[in-house]
């Protein structure tokens, strides 16, 4: 589990290769799975797999050409109408959201998290005519990797552990 | 990995046994390999061992009980002077946290996400006295798990899927 955690890397570029509809699912049982404050579940999925779609939606963010190269898209939002405390509510989204990652490159495939299309959340919204009570909370851009080294790295503990008492 | 986030659970009461700092620190490696905007690492650690601090820190929150039975706690923070982007930073934190929850349950310890302590955060911030740029996102409260069996269910993926496109 370690190991997985450490070699996870974000992923730009992907190969020809579909993603199964049986192995989307599997992704998002994955994130379904993560805690949530008095176990809301506040998280929703939007998932796109059509070449024209994930093209149009590309256009949100500078990180087009990653978008694009995928495979398939899982929108998250979350449902305000579902929301507990929001902090905690977009903490759980947070979790829920590197189940999927985790599992994601478990299985061998890979995935970018795209944060920067917030910036156009309201112009996506619109585009997907998504309902008033969900706010965007990520894009997930899904595929299988085009193998090669990819290095990253962390801070050392000690400037992260504020004390221990 | 699919059995692991099924089978995690929120514990709630831990036998006498001790934690040892070499897995402590095990567990904050687990955490600050999660992704963040940027690769910012917004996640800062305080670790409480000591049993009257432990009972100080209990009075924040309703769970109390909870967070007294606990051997160690992780208090973590949002290091708003690393800050790239809050609701990316939250999320980050999510994925932190989860990346902890996950890897604690596999190690055969058991935690609990107390985020309702939230609620008294400017308290706990000054009780602990923590410098002003670090926000309060949650406590994790860790030990080896009383056993018994623990219930927990999701919402069926189609709930949660709002489209496929």
């Amino acid at each position: 589990m370690i190991e997985l955690i450490k070699s996870r890397r974000s992923i730009r570029e992907f190969t020809q290769e579909e993603v199964s509809e049986d192995l989307i699912e599997k992704i998002i049982e994955a994130g379904k799975w993560a805690p949530s404050g008095l176990n809301n579940q506040p998280w929703r999925f939007l998932i796109i797999r059509k070449q024209d779609k994930i093209e149009e939606i590309s256009k949100y963010t500078k990180y087009k050409k990653t978008v694009n190269s995928a495979k398939v898209l899982i929108i998250v939002f979350l449902d305000k109408g579902s929301s507990y405390n929001y902090i905690k509510d977009v903490q759980a989204i947070g979790a829920c959201i590197q189940n999927m990652l985790l599992f994601i490159h478990e299985l061998g495939l890979g995935a970018c998290w795209i944060g920067e299309i917030l910036n156009q959340s309201e112009e996506l919204n619109r585009y997907l005519r998504v309902k008033d009570n969900l706010e965007l909370m990520a894009v997930l851009v899904i595929g299988h990797p085009v193998k090669k080294e990819r290095k990253s790295s962390r801070r050392d503990i000690q400037d992260l552990v504020i004390g221990w008492g």
